[in-house]
């Protein structure tokens, strides 16, 4: 990247200041730790360009709807995630004048954010406006260890003697940029201080969520604790601590913030000052040194079974840790109300809402690089919101506990409204069904059906059963007024892949109940009578629904069609778009878009990827060939997809090209948009891009499938992954794969198409082999250390 | 109507005062003149629910757009009409105490909207919180014959001896209450007052409309001028004359205010204040008596060629009176800039904009009941759009002068901003070539098309052949994601309506191409060589797509179908729906509303209507039996249509059913929503449904031709229109139709398929027939008199 930015295999790292590049910076070097998010912003005063985003999970604003055009089943809101007081605050002045990198020089700017320890650090030499000058070196981390917990060590080197006032503050004076009204979503309610503490107490005006904070702090001048004793400084919506020095010229002091942030969602709402108070006051005692040390081990355990090394492509290193980072910073699996918004904790764009990406893309990484439970919570989430998701299929005008889950939510509730999304876009419940398959057939742990899964997958059934409807004109069932994944084509009728992902939930159901029932037949009964279902009756209608769906086919061309009415499009591709007109989005009216056989993103080939083993190669190449060229990629969930499928064909340069759309998306700024906040959810997909599509992983029957290639620009990548909770690590040199395994029992691996069965900690060594040709098998002897490190 | 409204041949009278149902009748008791309208606001003051409603014609406010996400294509802005300054003021205080009838009792209230004369008046007795009783009568008026004058008078009568104080006033703090971010819409540049006199000028804060408003009053007690001296009020946005009398039990106080409204539309901007000034001089000098004479001399003529009598029926004598009326207070085509909005000058809903409503609806209106010059300047409208629809065009990706007319406008740019409407309910097009088309059958001004009409219909037809996509896979022309007139379908494939309309245009552009070659030689080559036609390449393809284009239709039901996949949809019909759940627009999602087989309004059978020379009776008959019986009717556009082709099809019952529902829609206020306006444009169905329904009034072939049904509920029904400007009459009893013509030459009108030759003044008789069997003739002899009196 240009502007600064060095590559580095385990760091983000900006040389020199640019103002221009500020709010992009901000959201790239954002820090989170599941339970709050922060982005770059200063931790001292700054008068430019800046999105200022204070994150805590879970707090959110039911901001009113705004629509041009209202329809009924229209939400009343869209949940917006909130700018929250700030409190890595530390005003600065320097001989009475602030210092403020938007009017004071810098020299030496070096921001990095450590992706191994999970700290963001910066340090610069600011000339102040009287000519005198002062080093800064800030770090800051949110503790993945004691997730309630924020750390500042700001310290101040004077290079000339110099009157120092650093105020240390929580401000509960903000507002979200995107609030439709432009209405303010906070109430302070109270501020309190005293030397080396302080407390704000806000709500949010509407739900009344609260969130106290609490800072502790310490002051140290050269090392050693200052003699000084702070100020206190107080409004109805700041807490802050003033601290006057007087620095000789090569004197330091140092101010350690350690803030408790604590909700009404964690603790009792009457006793959040006693509580963050608490834990400021425990932060405190523990100390800088020993809370970076457990937050780094956090960090190192997350990357023991997460990380993913490329060697002879730093960017490509660079990149995909990038991704797995700022994964792990937004979802840790600790809460299961919690979920992935498409920015994280890095912007306010899309509400911070759920999407179905949680479960196409990220639940994909997760039960892949995390341990069970984090999938499991991510589940549970939909579990919790299913007598939600009734109401708002029963809003739609379903009936008979249908289910239709929310495109875009906090609670349960839809929040989404755009008639074309809002009640089409419906094949969200397709992927929310296939995630329980999908983490049931990674981690064996098919009690979640009973436990939960389920009762999800009668609703979703439900849904699809009463969504489909008879056309006595074809004698078949249609799925009519839906919009697939591809989201430039809407309200049309019979989308494959609406129709294909509903007959798959309504077989998976019935696969599911026969399941509980023989395996948990008291649960089942419990479940049936809980949800009335009459099984033989409204089986028997997903059985015949399932086995008389319409599918929209060309016999000619062999292929699976779109929707219907695809083959009137014109016959043009993606090839013969002038360049000067892409994105297409930014250069064509919407119906040109709708009326163009362009595709954003995968949609007949997201079907093909879910179901890939129901397809032999020739179909996969003449869908994939023929969609892909007509596919513009304008969603940043698009390329992922395509490449996983390109290298599946072999195409090696194709999945390359794919590859490399997704990965650097962010930290290149593609599309000129980073500021707004990252692409959390697409981070994923470069994560499947590498595993799923170079390594060939997949997961049937209970087995991990490896089918490895490598681009030649690689010298060697390497891959963690978790397989029924157990650590499998793959490393992919040109002629050779390796397989390590360290898992308690015995496993089978198929690798390029052979099994091996593996003990643990035996390490396996396969000829590298071009897809579908033969393997040979080599094992070497005895354990082995990881494979991750350097080849 | 219940409450107070009493039935009247000529008025529409509200007996006591219901507080609940004042915004109603302000919509119902609105007036207007073609330069502005006024709501039935009352002059003294009123707390309770009230929609204030002063416009002036051609100023709008270009609200910011209000969108929940924007599409590439979207407008920046929505234009609203605007609440003007409140110029018809007119405070009263008895005893110091405000006479406001929300909180004051009235006795024998009574107003009276007179449709004859065009006044409004209102009288009651008032009594005061001290027992002090004064009775008020306030006629008003807006000139017909002077635009830009509003006069009211209004007379207080002391029941006891009062002090009462009465403050003229034109008051410019107004505000919309359509306004997207709750914005003020004016700066009030200048008040001025003198006594009798005052003056506001008023500028829109955005686009620089400046309105001036001047008053000139006279007062009298007990019929003579009064001898007091008005003090003046004046405040940035305020000018007042404030009178302050002492009456005597039994004397009367007579406030004339004679107010002058102009604007910078049509006068100079910087020459308002003595513009407006001279002409409420002039309004003051003529006299009350004299402005309403000619007042009501205008309205004789109005009425001389478009008045309906209805004898047995006197609900429905009043009801197309009523619509009648509102039309012609709406649009007097006086000036080419002007339009109708669908509620007219009664309320701010659908923002005053110009919607297809005037093409398609209001046109047949006024093509058959005012002088061709009307129609005429509301054909120049479009003709001055013409580059601002090729603009419109281009925005959505269209090229080499196509036009894309839009769905709502104030001057020419396109307001709306849904993009199954604003992009896709292109159909909006052919109306408005069609409307070319219905002036010329009407009025024989061919050279309207070497004017103006050929230009619009080369832009039209450029559209149209681009629009249109050649479908490899049927070997025909295709015109995919379009929204028919049933907006309860969005995004359909080859709407069977809009692929009719747009292969007439591609015809009639040739067509009229033609016609101006052979009449207008000299000017066909200055339009051709303007619009840069090159006319074998382009008309040999209009002429390819109108050969090629593929109409969805089925042959086992031989049906044409309302778009691609119609016949996948349920097979219910509207007599199946739960009564409870209709209207279906405020009980069903929006997507259930989509998925349905629900009709809006005519789609199919506006095709049908509009081309229905090239169908037999068989066909409009299966037809309509198929779409009627799925058809809601719920749009306001949707009853009148259908009651046209029932008549056709001699269904006499369902074309009353329909006509019922059209003609009191506002009256009755079936919806209850009349507060918001009336639905104006739809008026003109109802006029259609008697004429071109029971009247069977067509023309064809520059002829006149009438198939006269009649109901039994009704005596007799007589109607005027204008055919090539001259008048028709026809009345219609059971056994009779009398039709008289006084045009200054000899005219050819078809009776029941028969021509008959009738000489300037000659009445004909002939004898009533059921539709389609013989007719007899019978000539009576010489002149009559008029046959819309009493039969």
């Amino acid at each position: 990247m240009a502007n600064g930015m060095i590559h580095s295999e385990w760091s983000v790292i900006e040389e020199g200041f640019d103002p221009s590049r500020q709010k992009a910076c901000e959201s790239i070097f954002s820090l989170g730790n599941g339970h709050m998010g922060q982005r770059a912003n200063f931790e001292e005063g700054y008068s430019g360009e800046t999105l200022q985003g204070s994150y805590v999970a879970g707090i959110y604003y039911p901001d009113k709807t705004r629509v041009g055009w209202w329809k009924n089943g229209y939400p009343e809101y869209f949940a917006k995630v909130l700018n929250s007081p700030n409190w890595i605050g530390i005003g600065v002045e320097v001989n009475g004048a602030p210092l403020d990198l938007a009017k004071c020089p810098a020299e030496g700017f070096r921001r990095v954010l450590d992706m191994k320890e999970g700290t963001l650090s910066r340090s610069f030499v600011a000339a102040m406006p009287d000519g005198k000058r002062v080093r800064v070196h800030a770090v800051r981390f949110l503790s993945m260890a004691d997730p309630e917990i924020g750390v500042v060590r700001y310290e101040v080197a004077a290079l000339d003697a110099v009157r120092l006032k650093l105020t240390a503050f929580i401000d509960g004076d903000v507002r979200n940029e995107d609030a439709n009204y432009n209405e303010v979503f906070w109430n302070i309610l109270e501020t309190d201080c005293g030397p080396g503490r302080g407390f704000l107490l806000a709500r949010t005006r509407k739900l009344d969520f609260r969130v106290g904070f609490a800072m502790k702090l310490d002051c140290e001048i050269d090392g050693a604790p200052a003699a000084v004793a702070p100020a206190c400084r107080q409004t109805p919506s700041l807490a802050a601590n003033v601290y006057e020095l007087e620095l000789a010229k090569g004197g330091v002091v140092a101010l350690y913030k350690y803030v408790a942030v604590a909700t009404s969602e964690d603790h009792d709402k009457d006793d959040l000052k006693t509580k963050a108070g608490a834990l400021a006051a425990a932060a405190h005692a523990a100390g800088f040194a020993a809370l970076l040390e457990a937050h780094r081990a956090k960090w190192a355990d997350i990357w023991s079974h997460s990380d993913i090394v490329v060697e002879g492509d730093v960017e490509a290193q660079q990149g995909i840790r990038f991704n797995i980072f700022h994964l792990n910073q937004t979802y840790t699996g600790a809460d299961q109300r919690l979920n992935i918004g498409p920015k994280g904790f890095t912007g306010e764009k899309y509400g911070g809402g759920t999407y179905w990406d949680t479960e196409a893309f990220c639940i994909p990484f997760f039960v892949s690089t995390a341990p069970s439970r984090v999938t499991r919570n991510l589940l549970v989430y939909r579990y919790k919101h299913l007598a939600k998701a009734i109401e708002n299929a029963a809003k739609l005008g379903f009936a008979g506990g249908a289910a239709l889950y929310p495109m875009v939510t906090m609670n349960g509730e839809e929040c989404h409204n755009e008639w074309e999304i809002t009640f089409e876009e419906i094949h969200r419940n397709g992927a929310i069904a296939f995630a329980i398959y999908n983490y049931i057939r990674h981690t064996g742990d098919e009690a979640y059906l009973a436990d939960c899964g389920l009762e999800v997958l009668i609703g979703i059934a439900r849904f699809w059963s009463q969504r489909a409807t008879f056309s006595a004109e074809r004698g078949k069932f249609v799925i009519l007024g839906v919009t697939g994944p591809n989201e430039y084509e809407n309200n049309v009728n019979n989308n494959w892949y609406t129709n294909t992902v509903a007959c798959w939930c309504l077989d998976y159901a019935r696969e599911a109940l026969a399941t509980v029932e023989r395996r948990w037949p008291q649960r089942y009964a419990e479940i049936v009578a809980a949800s009335g279902l009459d099984v033989a009756v409204e089986t028997a209608c997903w059985a015949q629904i399932g086995a008389g769906m319409y599918f929209p086919y060309d016999p000619r061309l062999d292929l699976f069609l779109q929707q219907d009415g695809w083959l009137d499009k014109e016959r043009i591709v993606a090839a013969d778009l002038d360049p000067s007109e892409r994105p297409i989005n930014q250069h064509w009216s919407w119906d040109r878009i709708l009326r163009s056989p362009f595709i954003k993103q995968a949609d007949v080939l997201q079907g093909i990827y879910l179901f890939e083993e129901k397809y032999d190669t020739a179909v996969i190449a003449r869908h994939f060939d023929y969609y892909e060229a007509r596919t513009v990629h304008e969603s940043s969930l698009s390329p992922c997809i395509h490449a996983v499928l390109a290298a599946r064909l072999g195409k090696m340069e194709k999945a390359y090209e794919l590859y490399l759309r997704t990965s650097r998306l962010d930290l290149d700024d593609y599309n000129h948009e980073v500021e707004e906040g990252l692409h959390i959810t697409s981070m994923a997909g470069s994560w499947l891009a590498i595993v799923e599509g170079f390594g060939g992983k997949r997961v049937r029957d209970g087995k991990l499938f490896l089918n490895p290639l490598i681009h030649p620009k690689w010298r060697r990548y390497a891959f963690r992954i978790l397989f029924k909770d157990h650590p499998v690590e793959v490393a992919v040199v040109k002629d050779r794969v390796d397989i390590l395994y360290t898992g308690p029992e015995r496993i089978v691996i198929n690798v390029y198409g052979e099994d091996y069965r593996l003990a643990p900690g035996e390490r396996l060594t396969v000829g590298r082999q071009a897809p579908k040709a033969e393997g040979r098998r080599s094992l070497a002897g005895g354990r082995s250390r990881s494979l991750l490190g350097k080849g």
